[in-house]
């Protein structure tokens, strides 16, 4: 893992700081952040998590400095989430074509066309077909089977018994940009990655972009049809069945058994509950308790849906 | 053809059975099953359905299994849908990546770095650039061009003189599960296949699900924009135009000349009558007739969508 | 570049003609057509268009031929499009798996799985991972990175610091068809490219069809999220911001700094103005003026799709 220390860190993002020096490993939120990560405050909202956290450092405004605990050192900036995309720079994993061959597990099937990065470890019996490229300190578990063409950037963790059909990409980056005053965008590289966890299949085309910081899991069992697009940092509970053309943006958590009809979506930083139905074509705007079905854009009760629908239908009729 | 006889098919999926024995080549729907099939019940809507299979026996809870015609055995099961599951299993194509030189026509451009299943066929002319994936048995029509990085899965058709663009994905898994009282989902092996019939285009990054039992058909004449999905046993009529980002769901049948604009979509087991045009983003909720534009969601004729839309706009100003 | 006689064209595709020949190098737009362009005229909205063009010649019916400039050549056909459909395939690319080693910069990285068309131009410290296709002719900026499995079409240019990541596709066929009296499609060949700009990252699974004549542009500074539909011809301004599973129609334009949230589309043929914010979801039918936030389909003013929602909910209490 890459590492520098917070003296080193600040100077290369140009941040003023003095105080004693330690060994940053990594960036993270407040919430989820150790001793040895550094964090950012850019919102207000997040002033709770800001006097709990316990990240060496935080980058911060000035004005809210003294909000900081004591073991956490200010680090000040004007435009802290500017500074974060430089900071995430520091910690980036450089991908190269350099090649090292797997540790292969038994009775395995692998095309000679499969191409590996360094440090990749495949269970037992597990199947790779042609023209898959299997990045980085990858992880596959026992029994699984990639079908041809399948891409799984570095650090990609896949369980036991899982599917994974052809053209999908695991591990991208995700989605995340500051941006300058001049309305240009700065990369924030996306550190995280990705873990699937066992008996899970997913259908031909998706993509599913690692994580900020920390990963984004799809959890046991959970199924995904084709052409899914799954965001960073994003939590798929277990068992769920996402259908075709699903699209979750950022942060958001399911809970288990959730189901999505086809080219439904949900915004992200919310939580879907268990058992939730999602009608298709629907856009869920809030986090939603589950156990029913919902509908509609902004994804409301099915029940209250099919009212509105009533309610146009005899307006038409008018 | 896998096939196994239906006393073995019964034992592996713990299923009580004596009677004459016979040999089963596979699984279908009780519409098309013949008497070398196995069928399924699980909805009293199929009651009809019931009484005219040709099925050699058909999975069945035992107070309904008195509504079978005679040369039909009943395979007596509490929970039918999971024991189809199971005997999918049965007669799935074991996908290896074992490789056997194709059968080529005259006067082909084929790229050395095209991976091949066994028993390939491809007819004369064919262009097929860097990075396909040709499975088992699969068949290309003459004059056709596959361009790089395209997977055709096992068994998959292509007419003449059809286009398929990059990262397409042909012949992917149906999304079938059978689920269990825990609510896991349990694989429904797909041992259909995908007909794409002469003069077809398909765009860039689509997938099109192979049939659970029979076919997907893309007929003769019909273009796919980019990132299109069909689902399993959907049947695409003659000269559709299916633009980008739509989506069918599974069973879904179309008429010829049918046109659906960007992010449109149908829900599965309906039929689109020919000439029909749906409208960008709506999706469709049942069978169409044919020969207008609908819109919406669900999708209406347009002219009733044109009217909600006109009403909408004079209840804001208000 | 190919090129022909007009006297050459106009035989192949049927066109009585007679006149002082010229050498003809494309086909074009009546605004775009340059004295070596044939163009077409296929519908009345265009006739101010038809008087100013500089083409060599014009495919136009009968009844409209006295509108041409006298510069212009009439090439009077009953259905000019369709003979512009058989033209443009004079002026095709012809694809195949012929290589040539690539012109490559100083301390790139690239796979050696990679395939190469003939012709290609890479700049410096490009990096190029596994499984990747780049077509005939294309050009690749200093400090890109190009993920796994991409497609680069022929002709494709890519500027410096560029990001492209797993199964994206640049440059597969525009989606544009003649249609026959019986209802077929006839291909209009695809003989433009597309330019991506600098400092453009493009996520997984992405489409961008190349121009019909001229190029689809990506321009400087903007940020594609995955599985984004990117039709012919569109020009996405800098420092656009287009989320997952955004699709835009042919022709459409966008100003700089537009945003798209996730699952919003745009018809062809308009322009999104400077700072447009276009909600999730959202289908944009019209041109927008910019500097504000849009929603719903048919999009609107935020504020205004807010207010429906308001009357929607209270008319469902009721």
């Amino acid at each position: 893992m890459k590492h520098c220390q917070l003296s080193g860190l600040c100077q290369a993002i140009g941040v003023v700081w003095s105080g004693e020096d330690k060994i940053i490993t990594g960036l993270n939120t407040l919430d989820e952040a150790t001793p040895s990560h550094v964090s950012f405050f850019n919102h207000e909202k997040h002033s709770a998590q800001l006097q709990k956290t316990q990240a060496a450092g935080v980058l911060i405004e000035a004005r809210y400095a003294h909000l900081l605990p004591p073991h956490t050192a200010p680090l000040i900036a004007d435009e802290p989430y500017l500074k974060l995309a430089l900071a995430s720079k520091l910690f980036r994993h450089t991908v190269t074509t350099k090649s090292q061959a797997p540790k292969i597990g038994v009775d395995c099937d692998i095309d000679p066309s499969v191409r590996f990065g360094c440090g990749v470890v495949i269970g037992d019996r597990v199947t790779i077909l042609a023209g898959c490229y299997i990045g980085d300190d990858a992880v596959i578990g026992p029994d699984t089977m990639l079908y041809a063409n399948v891409t799984l950037y570095h650090q990609t963790h896949i369980g036991a018994r899982c599917i994974i059909h052809s053209g999908t990409v695991i591990g991208s980056d995700g989605y995340g940009f500051a941006q300058t005053k001049a309305g240009e965008h700065v990369k924030i590289y996306q550190n995280g990655n990705v873990i699937i966890e066992n008996d899970v299949e997913i259908g031909a085309n998706c993509a599913i972009d690692r994580g900020v910081f920390g990963a984004t899991v799809i959890a046991q069992g959970s199924k995904l049809d084709n052409l899914v697009h799954i965001a960073h940092n994003c939590k798929v509970g277990a068992y769920a069945l996402l259908t075709s053309q699903v699209g979750l943006a950022g942060s958001t958590t399911t809970g288990r058994n959730v189901v999505m009809g086809g080219q439904s979506g949900a915004a992200g930083h919310l939580h879907i509950g268990d058992f939730s139905t999602i009608a298709a074509k629907s856009g869920v705007t809030k986090s939603l308790k589950g156990y029913q079905t919902y509908a509609g854009f902004p994804a409301v009760e099915h029940r209250l849906w099919l009212k509105i629908q009533a309610k146009l239908s005899s307006l038409a009729k008018k």
